[in-house]
């Protein structure tokens, strides 16, 4: 199949997260996409974040942060929270703050799942901080659990594509992991 | 608003990939949903991958690995290769290899994205390796690209939500980033 060479800057669909830091005395939130989990047990996540951001400096200063998981309907505040610097502008008040059991990672009230995280390690890369810190609690509207998990599917989460820069909404269930490729498996062996 | 207590272990919508590596002679491809970019330049992304896979053998063998994007359409042969291990079986043959400049990154030729990385680091957590790469090279169809550049929309790449096990497509438009909250930059300033 022919193929061509593209630039290698290609950006994978990213969850929307808002990441919740302290500071000096007050709660700022940034958008960021560019995380996902890193390890199973204990859970842990990883986030890329310009180190241009005033985020790194409240993840080095406090040793926590938080990760909230906005709905689609949280979409404008959201994306505020990306157009502003919390070096300049007081973004405590865009949401309703919670502080939970660390007391040093400004979580939201409003946003359906809300998780406090302790850093575990910050690889310094180029131009970005890949922290990475455990999930240490987790909240979450019961109106998005399902037999106390959280279901995506009633977070109603955004999904950003880079460079169109479109929110989208998670899509239509196309198979089951795990099971769509059993009848494979079963011809092939293994 | 009412929030209440949840396992920590919580799965942010995952982009759905296929990571390549040589294992001994051969080609060998296990899908990963823990994946996202880590610094913008050199471009890098990096996966959390569980010690117990093959994949990470081969990745610390080689140095090297790739990141490959199929559409929905291969969803069977993607889900298969996470059903059977490389230790044990031959994966070589569920698609159509390509080597490119690195030599020791199998791609897989018939994914409308797949991209080259060179280890930068792996991070050892407790169960995971969070392996760090940059992406020296990437290859697209033709067709997925717009002004030269990938576009999600024309990969129609799988998005995996769990505990729901659900592949899903990318969803609707809701809206533009860096736009979407202008309205509320004007309110508030910033």
């Amino acid at each position: 199949m022919e193929r061509v060479r593209v630039s290698p800057n290609v950006f994978l669909p990213m969850p929307v997260v808002l990441v919740g830091t302290r500071l000096g005395s007050r709660a700022n939130f940034m958008p960021v996409g560019w995380c996902c989990r890193a390890n199973l047990a204990p859970p842990m996540l990883c986030c890329g974040i310009h180190r241009a951001h005033a985020t790194p400096t409240g993840i080095r200063e406090t040793g926590t942060f938080s990760v909230n998981v906005p709905s689609a309907a949280q979409m404008e505040a959201t994306d505020y929270c990306g157009l502003v610097s919390g070096a300049g502008v007081d973004k405590s008040e865009v949401f309703e703050v919670a502080w939970g059991e660390l007391g040093s990672a400004p979580m939201i009230a409003d946003c359906p799942v809300a998780m406090e995280c302790r850093v575990v390690e910050i690889v310094s890369l180029p131009s970005h901080d890949l922290v990475i810190g455990e999930i240490v609690a987790a909240y979450a509207d019961p109106a998005v659990l399902r037999d106390g998990r959280v279901e995506m599917d009633a977070v109603d989460p955004l999904v950003l594509t880079m460079p169109d820069n479109t929110y989208r909404s998670l899509g239509d269930e196309r198979g089951r992991a795990w099971s769509a490729g059993q009848g494979l498996k079963a011809e092939r062996g293994g």
